[in-house]
């Protein structure tokens, strides 16, 4: 099992931890030490040595920070984990209401003065320049210095050795070559000699490897210098290379020369002050060119054979879904638990035999559990399934060819009427996305209320984004587009996003309806007269199910869009299903 | 009749002029004269005095400017302009395509240095700032100096005078004291002793006064300092306030004045870059805070008086339409134009015995006319309606209660198909941005894809935004809040847009359906989960041409609203009209 259920960090562990912290942070004269979730490379998912957050603290949430101060120790947490951080904070520390209450602010109100620390390898450049813009004018600085937490943790696991894999030019569709020498275009055409990349998706895309340095995101942690002549100094310890043959222009370096290596780089330097960190901008001395870290676009717009292998992953992933679907159908309630849920639908997907992981851990949410967005089912928070409840399961795999990322929520016996009503909403919403087709040049932004709108017209919403952009076999949460109030990003030909609209009932349930599309331009019409637009290609076809549709609160082009999609559904996966599979998936696909 | 269809540019008036004005140009040692269309106080329409882009090159499209050389005279105008401006300018000037050529890079690529005369008055600080930076490291300055081409016009008209009018605090739903002593409470929260107004519409609004000194917007001309205890010094043609009392907190000045009383401010001084002529700035001796004309916001928002009277002002304003539409439906096409069109429309205004102004220039647009989007019918190209066409008619109507804005699309005879296809599209998208509701907080870019998208959907768009703001009894075209893709404010209860989608064929039709909405706060519903949310409350009421409406492609929803909306017309307006118009009102809004 790649899942474990659990409970890793206990109340108990923080207030030695706390107390030994305090005693480094005065003898350096501290007023203050800031201690972030994030590692050096900014990604989602962070090694066990780098959870100092929670080891300091025992919460285990996936976002937050905290600000350890001589009499106060505050825990920052957003909407998402308030509850949990409750449950597993020691009362030596304070959950503070996070981006309600901002930081500096926080800070302003309970020091006059004193300097903060922080590891500024932790810290993004932009970052620390908000936080600095917070607190000007306060009697607050922040002093940079080797990070604390690190010197009183004795038993901190070492960095992460995984080897490092080459990832097919054949599934990548550019060879590392080509796109080092396409980027190295781009820095010369920016007038800059050199690039930094710190972000492991962006390393591992630029030199077709993969990793296993962090669970669900098949990454290296790694550091790269991209010239502009297209050949790269790697600095990752060697013993992950082993057997890696890059070739003469990927020049290998060890890790701990990468900050003498910044000090004597030739300028202009190439930094994304959004990803990189400050340490990073610090080590320069050469002129700096702020800019986007190069790899994130072309990494976002996916090659025909990216998406070849996206549309291979999700068939495959699909056929998975389909099983456990069966098989949800035929067994539960019975005695199933949310854990037995993951378990089952795990075991299918490794049923495949092309499981290289799950892209994260699976939500799997049985009545009010669904209404917690971030629910992570753990032995303690385990609830059994009931008649008349839904249940809502979030899941994904990893493929060597795609990353995959479905919701799908099913009722369990007869759903109540209120629960129909608004999974017809969200399917309506849902639907409204799918079927969009817009001029070229538009943000998420201005498509995210196609999804609401249904839902809005009743009085409801759902407190998240309707989507996030998706790696190929990389990050389930790759930038830089998104659907959502904050998706300023211009929607680009091979980007591929989520279209997850939901509503939570608190204490209730929970809907989402969740399928992956990528951005693709739109033949002509007819009639038309706008010469260049996009629209969607759907990639997750698993049936939604029919049992929570009011069927006539939909349109006609609502219903031949679900009676389409559950066509294409039956005529992919059938004969790939087994026989209990293959029965279930005639009904669940009939049409409406 | 207040529109005139006389073509009063000619284009041999231009030469001459642009002679006279190098002249001056060359004794002041000038490469280059900006000379724009705007007037000191950056409105849409501008006095005959202040005309000096017509006056100088005989384009008197609303907007765009000229850059004039030693030995060349570019003329900037917008798509709408185009084929307008080539007609208008003697072959002395160069039209250019702007904005997709902008003016500091053609500038750059005629002139390797020199001084560019610019009169500080007619260009804002917002201007001036980017026009500076986008000719930093050019060898071309720009020189702040008295208007050139007002020197060498000789009979240029005197300012306007006309008589200041008061506004009543009932129609307005505040006195000028109550508003000042709002506003005045804000600029201490700001920090500010005092606030510049330059624009004539919030002038207008502070002090609820009316005015004439342009066409189509009921302005008076005048500066205002608007000071941190609710007093204001007027800055006016003392003829033009004869018999208006202000009250004692209201000290009138000569226009004259204002200049010289800048310099003397104590400050700091409120000043928004994005409406202040440069002049302001550079007179200021006082510290200046920066920030939005603080008239801006409150005129936005609608009182419940207001709205009173907006719904006031478009329930006459729908009679009158009504009979207008009866007439056009029992006389077109026979041998009507286009400008025998206009003139029955503010025929039947003038009948509501009511119409102080038409709110802008009708726009009467047959068959092919109906596809340039801001056309203007004159004698030359004025066009007979003909069997078979589509007629479309914007307009509106200035009343002392509020302003209207409305386009209506008849069909003459019978249309074609593609027509009516386009036409329900439009009106799909009419109707969904109409019915929206959506959470407090959004902005007119998040729902500007709901008018747009059946037309996507078929591969057609249109060019323009989907809705302005509207003042009451005020400018027809207001700010901040636009449904576009550029309307980045957000949305409050009270304020007034445009919902207006259209499409246009070139050389064939144009479609524009355009009706005005208030912004109002939606009542909960009985499952809504959202704590506050807005919806539109539609103001204007005038059928829409079901003979273009392909009834079997609207969707029950849109059925139903269209077929609400037609009662509402017919039970608001049935009792108000004519024998004709009422037996034209109930084929108009019979059930679809």
């Amino acid at each position: 099992m790649f899942q474990s259920f659990e409970v890793k960090a206990r109340p108990e562990q923080g207030p030695p931890r706390l107390a030994a912290l305090r005693e480094v942070m005065a003898a350096e004269g501290l007023a203050g030490l800031l201690v972030p979730k994030a590692d050096v490379h900014q990604g989602e998912y962070v090694a066990p040595r780098d959870d100092r957050l929670a080891w300091l603290t025992g919460f285990t949430g996936s976002a937050g920070f905290a600000a350890i101060l001589a009499d106060k120790a505050g825990v920052f947490v957003d909407g998402r984990y308030r509850v949990q951080a409750r449950q597993q904070l020691a009362d030596v520390f304070t959950p503070v209401d996070w981006p309600e209450v901002q930081l500096a602010d926080w800070l302003k109100g309970e020091l006059s003065d004193g300097e903060l620390g922080i590891d500024p390898w932790l810290h993004t450049v932009q970052q620390v320049r908000a936080l600095e813009e917070a607190l000007a004018g306060s009697g607050l600085t922040l002093r940079r210095m080797e990070n604390l937490v690190d010197r009183v943790w004795d038993d901190q696991p070492a960095p992460p050795l995984a080897p490092v894999r080459t990832h097919p030019d054949a599934l990548a569709g550019h060879s590392s070559a080509e796109k080092r020498a396409a980027l190295a275009e781009g820095l010369r055409e920016k007038g800059a000699k050199v690039a930094v990349i710190t972000l492991p998706d962006s390393l591992c895309w630029l030199l077709n490897i993969r990793g296993s340095d962090i669970p669900r995101i098949p990454v290296a942690h790694g550091f790269a210098l991209l010239f502009d002549d297209g050949s790269v100094d790697l600095f990752m310890a060697g013993e992950k290379l082993a057997g890696v043959d890059l070739g003469a222009d990927v020049r290998h370096r060890a890790p701990g020369e990468f900050a003498g290596a910044l000090t004597g780089l030739e300028g202009p330097v190439l930094v994304d002050p959004v990803s990189v960190p400050l340490a990073v901008l610090d080590a320069l001395e050469a002129e700096v060119i702020e800019g986007r870290d190069p790899c994130v676009l072309p990494k976002a717009c996916k090659t025909p054979e990216e998406l070849a292998g996206m549309r291979a992953a999700h068939e495959r992933d699909a056929v998975a879904m389909c099983e456990f679907l069966a098989w949800l159908d035929e067994t539960a309630p019975g005695d199933l638990t949310e854990i037995d849920v993951v378990k089952a639908l795990e075991g299918f997907r490794r049923d495949t035999g092309a499981l290289m992981d799950i892209s994260f851990e699976t939500i799997s949410g049985s009545g009010p559990n669904g209404a917690i967005v971030h629910y992570r089912v753990s032995e303690e928070s385990n609830r059994k399934l009931a008649e008349g409840e839904l249940l809502l399961v979030d899941s994904g795999g990893q493929y060597l060819d795609g990353t995959t990322d479905i919701t799908r929520t099913m009722a369990v016996g007869d759903a109540p009427e209120e629960a129909r009503e608004a999974f017809t909403r969200v399917l309506q919403g849902m639907i409204a996305m799918s079927r969009a087709r817009w001029p070229k040049g538009l943000a998420g932004r201005d498509l995210d209320a196609l999804a609401r709108m249904p839902l809005w017209m009743a009085g409801q919403d759902y407190g998240h984004g309707t989507g996030h952009g998706v790696g190929a076999y990389l990050c389930v949460h790759e930038g830089p587009a998104r659907l959502a109030r904050t998706g300023m990003e211009e929607l680009l030909a091979g980007m591929i996003l989520s279209n997850e609209p939901g509503f939570y009932k608190e204490g209730a349930f929970g809907i989402r309806i969740e399928n992956l599309m990528a951005v693709r331009e739109a033949a002509p019409l007819p009639q038309g007269t706008v010469r260049e637009m996009l629209e969607w290609e759907t990639l997750t076809f698993v049936p939604i199910d029919r049992r929570l549709i009011l069927a006539e609160r939909l349109t006609a082009a609502e219903r031949d869009w679900l009676n389409a999609y559950h066509a294409t559904c039956r005529h992919m996966l059938r004969p790939s299903l087994g026989n209990r599979a293959a029965i279930w998936l005639d009904v669940a696909t009939a049409e409406i």
